[in-house]
């Protein structure tokens, strides 16, 4: 099988076959099959997508290039949790101890940040001590003990997705449905979970390709019997009312102490009772809802996420003295130039303010300042008068001129207009 | 500008401008654009093609990539012609000689086989002596002397084709018709001709692409200044009655002498009166075409053909004793099973038999056997006898029992068929 008849027939629009989607997979992680072929394969992809039986066996086949993580030494249902990632978005680490804080086990092994903020690895590790890096014989120890652990990928999990993502990258082929399904799906299956829920976020005038995305890895789920679903959120404005890694280790304790704001309470809670659905704890979304809310109030979720960072090494008396995690030399106000409501909030370039004061990565090799960052103090719809405090930045250097008129420019304030619903479809 | 834009950009369907091609082809040539970038580049104008504006700048663009033959100390109006390829198209061989008897000048820089069968120059290397690689100051000096040359291309024309070429073959980015139009165009262009008779091969099937790609072709040509237009020619059946090198030039020698099979003749005809009025030798195609026969006739053409023989160090005695070029151990005949009429020939087939005697390359490094082929006693719409002669094998073997089963396999004889219309359209 020749891989140039392979990528003819993915241009000529056929269904490729498992051996030919093995034959590429297999080839191309052990270097016999070329970058160019590979990047035409993955042009064609492009243009002619995949079916749901391809979908399914190429993100296999991908995880079959490498190490999967053998939880089967954990009894009991493990259920994990996958976000396509957005600004303000730590919804894992409060949400991760409220399963666990229900006897449900969740061995999360999550990501660095690829975007302009950080990623639930690095906010974790504003936490003075926390470690992230474990063995697989740890990893399960600590699950085993405590239900939870959040790392990051050991050993060699998916290097075809890895190769191929970097290729992707290079070759304006990363808006891909079925490329972008396999990469994520190929990734979770590895991680041995047995049920799933993916936190698939939408902008605007994306949400049918959103709700396609989500389709496909929902799809690929099932397809190898895992207790898949999809909810679709709303990133058009950042999510709770902080950015940057310590801020948003503080917003998630308020999470946990159920003081958090409301729409990423909101979505931690929607989330939380697919998942402990899923795992089989309740009958019901309200059913798990309710009993979200009670380890929030009896405090059983704090409890657990405390454990947690003892276990990983960190020092849990952050939660209650927030000042031992790192602190930025200055807060600066920055002040509404008008009165009147709160009409947009361009998430992404938000996110771009806070990556500019240190707080992300401009390129892998870039490090991280834990202390920087936004914290918001308006929401889409709400009233701001004029000279009132709109964001406060947080900042190692005094002169934020920049990222000031950054924050201005993606801030606008209009007339009365409706908060955007968070929640936009919940895919099964 | 970053190549992976520029990939971006042609992948979503826009218009490429002149500074975004040139970083692209003066970039790859330089090895400092990754094939792998390449090829995605490549699958991205096989979706989306390119509009006539930019095929032309991309052929610009390649022929640019390296050296150019400059023709400018040959005064005159300098003509051409470029076959797609086909099996039995020896068109050029009396053609060239035809055109410079009518003291037209046709500084021809021709190719090698890559298909089954043997180019233009390995007919002509069939002739004991005869040279094709010349300098260009030897290549210029000749056409002053006689006004004809068929050489092979010198020096580093158009390299970025070479290497996008070689990169097509693997990648399944083969068939697209700006890519094939601005391979083509480029050389052409590179050879520094002024007018350009295009020779476009059609097969079942396949007329509706192919008036694609000879419209491509012309309008690049006529966007750089040159004259050019394309006959669009059939290729159902081999053209004329011989393949292989030998048997070939021997034929075109019968039709310089007036005796050649009518398909060939008619097809030499159209295509060089076209170029007779495109030189500006005569006003209408009737009145070029009376010019051609002439210089048959009168013996010009084939006085030419030996002219060109001896200049390029050939030996012109050929011409009258055949037996001078390599001869075959054996001549095989092969008898119609039945009677009836030939209803169809696959060109195609019949080509990869005289391959399998020798007479093409399998691959780039094989060498050719110039006295094997075959020689066609009877083409579509002609009646058969059983056991009357279909086909005379000329081989250095004895058994050639595969081939003649291929053979028989790929002519049909079955009910009265019209004979295929061998000239299909004109497009200029």
């Amino acid at each position: 099988m020749r891989m140039v008849d392979i990528i003819e027939r993915k241009r000529n629009g056929a269904e490729l076959t498992k051996e030919e989607l093995h034959t590429f997979i297999e080839g191309y992680t052990k270097g016999e099959i070329p970058d160019y072929q590979a990047s035409a394969f993955l042009m064609a992809t492009y243009f002619n997508g995949m079916t749901a039986k391809e979908q399914a066996t190429f993100a296999l086949e991908m995880l079959h290039s490498g190490d999967e993580v053998d939880l089967s030494l954990i009894l009991g249902i493990k259920v994990d949790k996958h976000s396509t990632g957005g600004v303000g978005d730590k919804t894992s680490i409060p949400l991760a101890p409220m399963i666990a804080a229900l006897d449900i086990l969740i061995p999360m092994i999550s990501g660095r940040g690829l975007g302009h903020t950080g990623g639930t690895l690095d906010k974790l590790e504003a936490i003075p001590g926390f470690k992230v890096e474990l063995s697989e014989a740890e990893f399960i120890q600590q699950v085993k003990d405590i239900n939870l652990a959040i790392i990051s990928a050991t050993g060699n999990i998916a290097p075809a997705d890895k190769k191929l993502y970097a290729l992707r990258d290079v070759t304006a082929t990363v808006d891909s449905i079925p490329l972008i399904a396999g990469s994520i799906m190929s990734k979770k299956i590895a991680s041995g979970t047995d049920a799933l829920v993916l936190d698939v976020k939408t902008g605007s005038g994306a949400f049918m390709k959103t709700q396609e995305k989500a389709k496909a890895m929902v799809e690929i789920g099932k397809n190898v019997g895992m207790r898949c679903m999809a909810v679709i959120s709303d990133m058009n404005q950042p999510l709770g009312n902080t950015i940057g890694n310590t801020l948003e280790i503080e917003e998630s304790i308020e999470i946990l102490k159920g003081n958090g704001p409301k729409d990423i309470t909101d979505l931690v809670l929607t989330l939380g009772s697919q998942m402990v659905v899923l795992a089989g704890k309740a009958e019901t979304l309200e059913q798990a809802r309710e009993m979200l809310i009670e380890v929030l109030v009896n405090g059983k979720a704090l409890e657990k996420f405390g454990a947690m960072i003892e276990a990983q090494g960190g020092d849990r008396n952050i939660i209650d003295d927030h000042s031992l995690m790192p602190q930025a030399k200055y807060q600066i106000s920055i002040k509404a130039p008008k009165a009147g409501y709160i009409s947009k909030m361009t998430a992404d370039e938000l996110g771009v303010a806070s990556m500019l004061l240190g707080g992300g990565r401009q390129s892998k090799e870039d490090t991280i300042n834990y202390a920087v960052g936004l914290r918001l103090h308006k929401k889409v719809g709400e009233r701001v008068e004029k000279d009132e405090e709109l964001v406060t930045v947080y900042s190692d250097q005094k002169d934020i001129e920049q990222v000031e008129k950054l924050i201005l420019y993606n801030i606008e304030i209009g007339e009365k207009t409706n908060a955007v619903p968070l929640i936009h479809e919940i895919i099964k």
